[in-house]
């Protein structure tokens, strides 16, 4: 049986730990290929580079495993892997571990999901995962285990045409980990702050901070799931298209 | 009756025709403050700007009239304005004209949208406009009232929640332009290429061109309506969750 292609990417970076315990825990599970941004490029979002030029590093090679970083955005990752690198499309992409999490509206700023975004915009099964928990040290010993075990039915059963999914984990060891359920994204936004500073030469800047405020009181979405300690599965699709408010604006005298 | 506060935003920058002929098209509707990258933002997404500071610098003020320019991304300007700059959310956030297509697939990879999209975040009815026209002298005056038009339908009859607008303007004359419709997002994707070069140190490094691809036949879509000479209206949402796939996905043992 042929094995499988994987492109792996994310936004934290390639050396970040998260991308390496992704690797670690799928590694097995066919030829791999990493394509991932060689900065930090949270919060990039969709972002392509159009105005600037790209470069791509090796970084390893051995068999069935081959490791890059890039210069771009994680979409311009799972581009350049797809169009430039790879000589048939991946069977999969999977993005992360992200440190930090994507669940709710923050789908919509995430380098690492997007990166999920773009695989399925290219006909690919695709997958982002994320861990609830910034810290560089964060154990992801839990979280491998997830992500195994979702890229192994993902790579078995595909997914409906135009989907990917969007995982997020607690920050909880395996035993403590409720089970995994499927969800819809929580109605929530960042209630931002801007802090002002004053440089050395006297002139203002600002720093965003906020706070995430979840206004949904479902219990069907990846908020409450991930407060009651459940693996989060949302899938996620990108006709942007608000379909049930079509008839409304056709109303529209324009 | 108290003037509406008008919030306008783009991704090509703040000297650009484009949102130059927006604010000319619309800035007798209120009280208006506009808030724009200082520089060319295409393509940056729904990013944002977490790893580093933020700029404002005020250009112009005026009698119901104030004009700043942005270091960060759309999004970012968004934010600032409403976070840091006004004393209520405003009435609307009008963001464009972009210089180029924002249909089908382009709405994902878009500042200009991505201005809009956090608009209606926000509970801001929002919308974006975009002219089929990238050159620098390209003219803006059917795209100017086809703006003034659906701002004032805007202003009037709100948007439904977590809703904004996609607009895209074929790159016609008023007397040419056959109407506006109501429109689905086509199916449609970027086939890309990589242009490899060498640098003068002859390392290799890369240059992302690409075709845009319609799959859709659809006659209810964004492409179409353009393709036949009509403005197309696509009503966007950020809740990105699958709902159709959320069934087929309870099935998986997990």
């Amino acid at each position: 049986m042929k094995k499988p292609l994987i492109l792996v990417c994310n936004d934290d970076g390639v050396n970040a730990p998260g991308i390496r315990s992704l690797i670690e825990a799928t590694r097995d599970l066919g030829k791999m290929i990493v394509v991932a941004p060689d900065k930090p490029q949270s919060g990039t979002g969709h972002g392509i580079t159009i105005n600037s030029t790209l470069r791509l590093n090796k970084l390893e090679s051995e068999e069935d495993f081959e490791m890059y970083s890039c210069s771009g955005t994680p979409v311009d990752c799972v581009k350049l892997a797809i169009y430039k690198m790879l000589p048939v499309k991946p069977d999969i992409v999977i993005s992360g571990i992200n440190h930090g999490s994507n669940a709710s509206i923050n789908v919509i700023y995430s380098g690492t999901m997007s990166a999920a975004v773009e695989g399925s915009l290219e006909g690919v099964p695709s997958v982002g995962f994320s861990l609830l928990y910034f810290d560089i040290n964060a154990d992801f010993s839990a979280s491998k285990v997830i992500a195994r075990k979702i890229t192994k039915q993902v790579l078995e059963s595909g997914l409906p045409k135009g989907v990917c999914l969007n995982v997020n984990i607690p920050k909880l060891s395996e035993t403590e980990l409720m089970g995994i359920k499927i969800c819809r994204q929580a109605e929530g936004n960042w209630e931002e702050e801007f802090e002002s500073r004053v440089d050395p030469t006297g002139k203002e800047y600002f720093w965003l901070t906020g706070t995430f405020k979840n206004y949904d009181s479902g219990t069907d979405t990846d908020i409450w799931a991930l407060e009651n300690n459940y693996v989060s599965i949302v899938p996620i699709q990108h006709d942007l298209t608000a379909h049930t408010s079509l008839n409304e604006l056709k109303t529209w005298k324009l």
